[in-house]
């Protein structure tokens, strides 16, 4: 590898000033000529029976155009995996949740569109509902899908090794419980859709998506509409999560609308409906039985979990899997059986999110510093002696080609002062340790990971294209960051064309954390292969022999010699006029094994690469009112290696305030009867910049070796490590376990005096 | 070659349907959002010196954002050849002709914005103006740009043989001298231009244009935005005929407009300003001296030209030189001798047009019929003796590679009838004759001729990514049709990403009728290189050799076994599993001599393929109005090889239009002191629908060496023969001579009294 001179420095994003200046658009942004308005019609009921649709006065209207509703549609039901189809995008018969779409207008504005809806008349027949994992696995309880026992959707079974066997042999074993409130993003894009179709056939859609190739083939599937006439176009989008995956009933509705109008038709989610109506965190019930030996080390996991899934399946199964995967990567443990269940219930579909799964995550990391309690073990010592390393082949069967994991945790405790601090703080300060692993890529999505393709233009710039998305993180920095490097071109002489499915080759998609490792090789590929073909002809301009050259600062160089050579741009232009346009080609596809439903029975080499990290939070609790005050964080990544610092700096910040401030101080949902309490910024707390703590970053390079330059996932998953820091920090403070998410301040007051409670009372004995 | 299912056949055109409804949006149409509307002042004198201009009422017109000057440039000039900087995109301190643009504003609508422009005063000193050619070159007229003394802007002269030698010897000799007065095109579609520039330093711009790729890098050049940042957009294109080449002063003063206010600026050209603003054609005067040997075999010929070029000289070097290449190819002239001479007048600027000056094309041939006539030749004789053979090397030293114009005599003579009717008609009925050739891409615009690249969606269809522009001709049903043939998949499987010049490689534009050559090769190349990749793929799944297989109705096939093989859709999605995406990689540069400055003194290879035709008209004059009434038309071309015989033969309707039933019956502009009278479809007559004559076509395949398929130019050139077959037949059936172009009914009675004339005035004698 020539000494990289763009690689691994903090560059502002290309797109920092087009967002500064309100210059990027966004979906609800855009415009189209003759556009209409569309709005969506919701369930009041969370499970009723569609007795009659009645849209006869809508249709008068003046001003509207397009009426749908289940009739118009063909009934099919659309699932993300073949054996999940269990949702129809508009219902024909049966509502399972309160927001459920049910009709929809597209009218000439949307004053005449929210009035339309009004003019539709629905008779429904109220169902019995559940909304709880209890009362949707009660003996009894009102089935939400016909054949689905126990309202169980997904039920994911692991066993690897002899968990009965070792538990009853352990040194030590602790069983415990703990529950988790769905949690939401609260990206700061609420949903929007703005479709149109005409008439040679074609659906152009844009809308904030994770994978425009995706979405572009779920739509193709369910519009019945081949998939090189759907074009998914590029927008800017704020914020994905996991959350824009899945086709949702906007989409549909959206294009549909377009169809029947004739018109281009834009929909736009208010927050409430981004809420309620698009895909976020299940709440939990986690039980954990751990073994160990003498020292600390697990032998074995028996760990039940059931999970919230709302009404229908999405991308649940995927969430239910993806908790124990991150778990095995991250903390040995040769016996594990692990029963993972979705559920289903009358409230808003679940799907992915950036922890996946408080009451999981922070479950397992909880229950290690309980068993460090009662060894007598430092937290940090019984991480050590459980973290995986380099070289482990994992429960299912992965094998760790990099991990430091050891080393964010001794840095990440150098850093905070950890052995100076821990159990040595005053009353109520406390401080706690999460280590997070994460996967770099599932066998997911789209055949063929990512392809791109390098042009060179006439004035010696290149244009990237890619099929790579967007979605706030900076993989379009990434992209041109990673070919100004191969080209040794300043950046702002690399174009990018991304995230279109018509313009670019197919890219399977910004999830799971993948892109930079598909997306990214790619294109470094794809400007190797125009490199060489630039050496070529500066070789023969030069005297020189193509294996000598180098591309750096605008030039091609002999490698060794003078520091000038010949400008990129004339060797372009040379090429031009020899007839041999400089145009490269790259693809990469990450190995894996692409085992057919291995969502279910995960088994090989499921991500090429892990990424590793350890969060340490201190915090003080003030138990008078059990407000929490973070004093500092410092997070400590392996990412392989860091393209570009300020990002993967960026990821950690992000992590910490999605993870711990809001995950694990304020964030969760309240209900009644199906009906959610907080769907807006003014009931579900999210942090802000002022509330978030001073975070030490630190980067810990593994070099992956697979990943461009050795990069793997950045820093997504320090929100995992940060949550479970949070919550011990928490529980090292005010000396007790707290095992409810998220930890309210009643909830931490409600600790501080059971446990007093005990201790007066064991007093008292 | 495989025997071609969709190559050959005539298949509407992929973007009739969206034309047809009105989807189709042309620049006018398009819309941003924030955008603001521009209006163009513009001068009232034909030559005046600018003394003052006084923005500041204007500046202070409620809704105006932005107002611009010449003062906002620098001045600096513009041309299309580095030799031809004649022009200020808005000039600091001269106008030169009526219409010339002074200055403009932006603002938030066009009520607005025409106000404004009317608050804009400016103080003129009117400066002594010349509007003919006689007054330019006269002794003593004013200069109208320094150092060009008697207005000459460009001369070219071309010498081969001994011109006066063969002339002294020859049989006999004729001196003749053409007239035609300034034609326009008229093309559907007025100029509007889009710009749209934000500050992240992109200038995004639309608007009707025959080169993308052309077009950025001359406004990258006049506007200092580097060539990556000036995405020049695909739209769709009403007619561009060699009218819009050149940067216009329209696009740089939009842009301008764009970057002033900060918001995207539109401005739609009236159809006045289309006429007088953007380019159209010479008026021209030509002298012809011809000398033959007994059998009517051209010797020598001496052609002295003066073309009225208007202020600027644009395109002018080119029309300059075309006129006089377009002649040595249809007709041998071992010795000849051209002087063109491009003059300035204060009229607005010309540029190229299809017929390449009437007065030129007609003369030559108009003056082949007087010959004959002296000689007691027919006409068609007199053409089979001169014609251009294959193998014939051009007085400029250009090789015909292929050639079929004299089958394209023959073929159109018998299907007119030409034996049975010429001099056998009844009075005031004639037929004539005319030939044309054309070349088929001149060594001109962007490097690298045309690259193209064909991506495979997982679907099994293809998306093609070409820089080839359509400007209304066919060209993108063209490329599809290519690539669907070399890929064996339905044209609906083929999408088309094209003219955008950030998405797509260069492309030379579509000049010079080069399109076909160039970008169909490029796209056959990348076809046949994909196809290649496919074959790899199916081979093993086949279990045969890559090299037995064929792709034929979506299939892959082993040649000459069973009638089905393997959908190419599964290939597809093999190869992604394999991790082999199949993307194909083509391009094509048409193999001429890159003179330097060729175009001021022709020399070597010009052209790789030169296209051959021939039209024969037949038409009735009324002898008491003067009106033609035109009977039939034969067109036949030879196009090498018709790959979409509807779209060639609607060529050859739109060049009988164009050069024919327009060009020599009703157009031409009149003028009074520098003010066009004509600037409308209301005052300038072209033909319609309805005043078409029946046209036979007729399709010559000659299967030129290295165009696509044996294709080169496809029928535009019909123009010329159709405007020479006209006037042939029209002087035929009055039985004198018209040198004067258009042929008006005044014109056409003028030349019957002149004749009766002098027939009275023999007759007494």
């Amino acid at each position: 590898m020539t000494e990289p001179s763009l690689i691994g420095k903090s560059i502002p994003k290309i797109d920092s000033l087009t967002k500064a200046t309100g210059e990027a658009k966004y979906t609800a942004d855009l415009t189209l000529p003759r556009m209409l308005h569309g709005r969506i019609l919701r369930s009041p009921y969370p499970h009723a029976r569609i007795l009659s649709i009645d849209t006869s006065e809508v249709e008068r209207l003046p001003g509207v155009k397009a009426v749908l509703t289940g009739r118009d549609t063909a009934g099919e039901k659309w699932g993300v995996f073949r054996y999940t189809r269990d949702q129809q995008l508009l219902p024909v018969d049966r509502v399972r949740y309160v927001g459920e779409e049910v009709a929809a207008v597209a009218a000439v504005s949307e004053d005449v569109a929210q009035e339309a809806l009004e003019l539709i008349r629905i008779d429904y027949e109220a169902l019995p509902a559940v909304f709880t994992i209890e009362e949707a696995m009660a003996e009894g309880a009102p089935l939400i899908h016909e054949g689905f026992a126990r309202n169980i959707n997904i039920h994911v079974p692991i066993e690897v090794g002899d968990v009965e066997g070792e538990l009853s042999q352990a040194h030590l074993v602790r069983e415990d419980t703990f529950v988790s409130e769905e949690e939401s993003y609260f990206m700061s894009e609420p949903y929007a859709i703005l479709a149109s179709y005409n008439t040679a056939g074609n659906l152009e859609i844009w809308m904030p998506n994770a994978s425009p190739h995706t979405k572009a083939k779920a739509l193709s599937n369910v519009l019945k509409i081949r998939l090189s006439k759907v074009q998914v176009r590029k927008t800017t989008i704020g914020g994905a999560f996991g959350g824009r995956s899945d086709v949702f009933p906007g989409e549909f509705i959206a294009a549909m609308l377009s169809i029947k109008a004739a018109r281009p038709v834009k929909i736009v989610y208010s927050r409430e409906e981004n809420t309620t109506a698009t895909r976020q965190g299940h709440s939990m019930i986690t039980t954990i039985k751990t073994g160990v030996d003498r020292d600390g080390v697990v032998t074995a996991r028996d760990i039940t979990c059931y999970m919230d899934g709302g009404a229908y399946s999405s991308t649940g199964p995927i969430a239910t899997s993806v908790p124990f995967l991150c778990l095995e990567q991250v903390y040995r443990m040769p016996n594990v059986r692990y029963n993972g269940y979705r559920i289903y219930t009358n409230k808003p579909i679940r799907g992915m999110i950036r922890t996946h799964g408080r009451a999981f995550a922070c479950g397992v990391d909880m229950q290690l510093d309980m068993i460090a309690e009662e060894l007598g073990l430092d937290p940090m010592e019984i991480r050590l002696r459980n973290a995986t390393r380099q070289g482990d082949i994992l429960p299912t069967k992965s094998v760790v080609h990099s991990c430091a994991l050891d080393e964010t945790i001794r840095q990440a405790a150098e850093k905070s002062k950890w052995k100076e601090k821990r159990g040595k703080l005053r009353p109520y300060r406390g401080i706690g340790m999460g280590c997070n692993s994460v996967q770099t890529g599932f066998p997911l999505g789209i055949r063929g990971g990512s392809q791109a393709i390098i042009k060179f233009n006439e004035d010696g710039g290149a244009t990237v294209i890619s099929g790579v998305v967007d979605t706030g993180q900076g993989n379009d920095n990434m992209l041109v960051q990673i070919a100004a490097q191969e080209l040794g071109l300043p950046m702002e002489e690399i174009r990018l064309i991304s995230a279109d499915t018509e313009t670019t080759p197919t890219d399977a998609g910004c999830y799971s954390m993948v892109t930079t490792f598909a997306g990214g090789n790619a294109v470094r590929l794809a400007a190797r292969d125009a490199k060489l073909q630039l050496f070529d002809v500066a070789a023969e301009m030069m005297g020189a022999e193509p294996g000598d050259l180098v591309a750096r600062d605008g030039q091609i160089l002999i490698e060794g010699e003078s520091p000038t050579g010949i400008p990129i741009r004339k060797v372009v232009r040379k090429a031009l006029l020899e007839d041999k346009p400089i145009m490269g080609r790259g693809h990469y596809t990450p190995h894996v094994d692409h085992t057919r439903e291995w969502i279910k029975n995960p088994q090989g080499q499921l991500s090429e690469a892990f990424s590793f990290g350890t969060t340490v939070a201190e915090v003080e609790v003030d138990p008078e009112t059990g407000q929490v005050r973070v004093l500092e964080v410092t997070a400590a990544q392996d990412c392989g290696y860091a393209i570009n610092p300020m990002i993967v700096e960026g990821q950690f910040e992000g992590g910490v305030a999605m993870g711990g401030q809001g995950g694990v101080l304020t964030e969760g949902h309240q209900w009644d009867g199906g009906h959610m309490f907080n769907p807006t910024y003014r009931e579900y707390k999210i942090p802000l910049a002022c509330d978030m703590p001073h975070i030490n970053p630190i980067i810990v390079e593994s070099l992956d070796p697979n990943g461009p330059y050795g990069a793997k996932e950045a820093g997504m998953s320090i929100a995992m490590s940060a949550a479970q820091a949070y919550c011990n920090a928490i529980c090292n403070a005010i000396g007790t376990w707290i095992q409810e998410l998220p930890f309210t301040p009643e909830t931490i007051l409600r600790a501080i005096e059971t446990k007093e409670g005990s201790s007066s009372g064991e007093q008292a004995r």
